[in-house]
């Protein structure tokens, strides 16, 4: 087992990325000791029932006073009140960094207000799961995935290293970014498909046609898929479509102009189109499941986690 | 081992469905001898090499012969043409079904054709993955899934309950419908989802700001989920798409003035708003997995496939 990297680690925030965090930095050995922080005392109960740190703490500056390492995995609404809460306590030459889905956003609220004797450098874990909480998270989450950080003009290369090594350890592979970039990134690959999913499953259950009994019976047709997004954390989710507008807004417009062309497609009966978008869509998955981003099984596997196959006969 | 329910089983097409109901019906014994017919005869040859069937015939008169049960499963524009090519040759008696995602035009299509000695039943079993060719079918594919069938008036009821027991011994639940009503309830859990989510990875495919690299790079983050119904067969949605024009039209017509109206609550910063429809959507996915048509497991179980996990230390 390799020595822990940080002697304390401060986790602000104990939902699906902080539980995960605190289920691999504890077997991984990643720091000496973990400290747990979140708001809300019933949620800190949970965390200590599952027994996922060293020490349990309401306030967070009391949380961060001996970290080296400090992480806030809140909704990116709250940064602003986290930088706000640790800045004073904070141990100078500690790293302070979170998990947000926005990266600019997240700079403009925290970074004023961080002291300049801390390492602060924003980072993204591509990774997670429909559920929320701290019940959520798994020790497997980042295995194989992207952690994105995007560290400001003049960041110490020293504490950006250990970061690294850190998300590496982890599990996750570790890319650097410019805070913007990110944003347009994460805006299609992420935001977009969210939102779409979102507003699929709030036509459907809209609907006075097709009752809802339907939706839910024929849901495996295609429906289903959409619904696993639609339930991911609202808060969350509030605050990413709050604090990314503009990416959004501009990934919105394009898909709704690809959208009426295919909408006249399908009116004019162009079955040509139709057709050469249906094929170039294919290829996509393709490279997908070649990066070793996604399983190479059919329907997700899932098939085979609902009903594992028979022997067939001979 | 039940009694076969048929003697001789007639499969026109032999693709994802088609080979899925040969490999059930072999090992279900649900007829005696199964003619697999394909217009390809490389198809065909493969077929023969998976041992899907009894009799391997390029032409589907020739196949239909002696078949009490016909069920054609190719895409839902060559429902016409099969059915001229059958006509003809088909036992008084037989019963003749389909497996098309849409039905008003499978009936336009079939029905003027098909000699008055035939029950002609269409029918829709609601399951599929986003492979396709004879390789890609497996016996357990119905298994707790909805078959709808759409049964014309007159109907004999002595062949719709054996149409049925065939579809229940596949494992399907069976409903019955009116064709112009599953064309609607299809169009919304199944034709929509699909159409959106070809057109956001063509959206994805075209941007200039975002490279290729990075979409499939940090797919995982929502995108994917998306690339695996737009990985389905074109030819099959091209045809969904042009033979149920109006019910789809008239479903993009509503998820485009939803999206309309989430866009504007973006814009305008409307947190309660966004907080309110992700919330409500939640609902829906449990209601899902409560009847049984998903996994109950997150990220719909593939890290599990992905990633087996390891033993956490004590």
């Amino acid at each position: 087992m390799a020595d822990p990297l940080f002697e304390t680690v401060a986790l602000i925030g104990i939902g699906l990325i902080g539980s995960s965090l605190a289920r691999i930095i504890r077997r991984e050995n990643l720091a000496k000791t973990i400290v747990v922080s979140t708001r809300r005392p019933e949620t800190l109960a949970r965390a200590r029932e599952l027994e996922l740190g060293d020490d349990y703490v309401g306030d967070a500056a009391e949380a961060v006073a001996n970290a080296d390492l400090v992480i806030a995995s809140v909704p990116v609404g709250a940064s602003e009140s986290v930088a706000r809460k640790i800045a004073d306590r904070l141990k100078p030459g500690a790293i302070v960094t979170d998990v947000g889905s926005t990266k600019a956003s997240v700079i403009q609220q925290m970074a004023p207000h961080l002291p300049s004797a801390v390492h602060f450098i924003p980072g993204h874990p591509i990774a997670g799961t429909e559920h929320s909480g701290p019940d959520a998270g798994f020790a497997d989450l980042f295995e194989g995935r992207w952690c994105v950080l995007t560290p400001l003009p003049g960041t110490d290369e020293t504490a950006l290293a250990k970061l690294t090594r850190f998300w590496e350890r982890c599990g996750s592979r570790v890319d650097t970014m410019d805070p913007e970039h990110h944003d347009m990134v994460l805006a299609i690959v992420s935001h977009l498909p969210h939102i779409i999913a979102y507003n699929i499953v709030g036509t459907a259950d809209d609907l006075e046609a097709v009752t809802k009994s339907e939706v839910i019976k024929y849901s495996a047709s295609g429906f289903r898929d959409f619904t696993r997004l639609a339930a991911s954390d609202p808060i969350m989710w509030r605050d990413v479509c709050l604090h990314n507008r503009d990416a959004i807004l501009e990934m919105l417009a394009r898909f709704s102009e690809d959208l009426s062309a295919l909408q006249r497609a399908i009116r004019w009966g162009d079955g040509e189109k139709l057709f050469d978008l249906f094929t170039r869509t294919r290829a996509v998955r393709r490279s997908i499941i070649e990066a070793g981003q996604e399983v190479d099984a059919p329907d997700f596997g899932r098939h085979v986690i609902a009903h594992p196959p028979k022997p067939e006969k001979a």
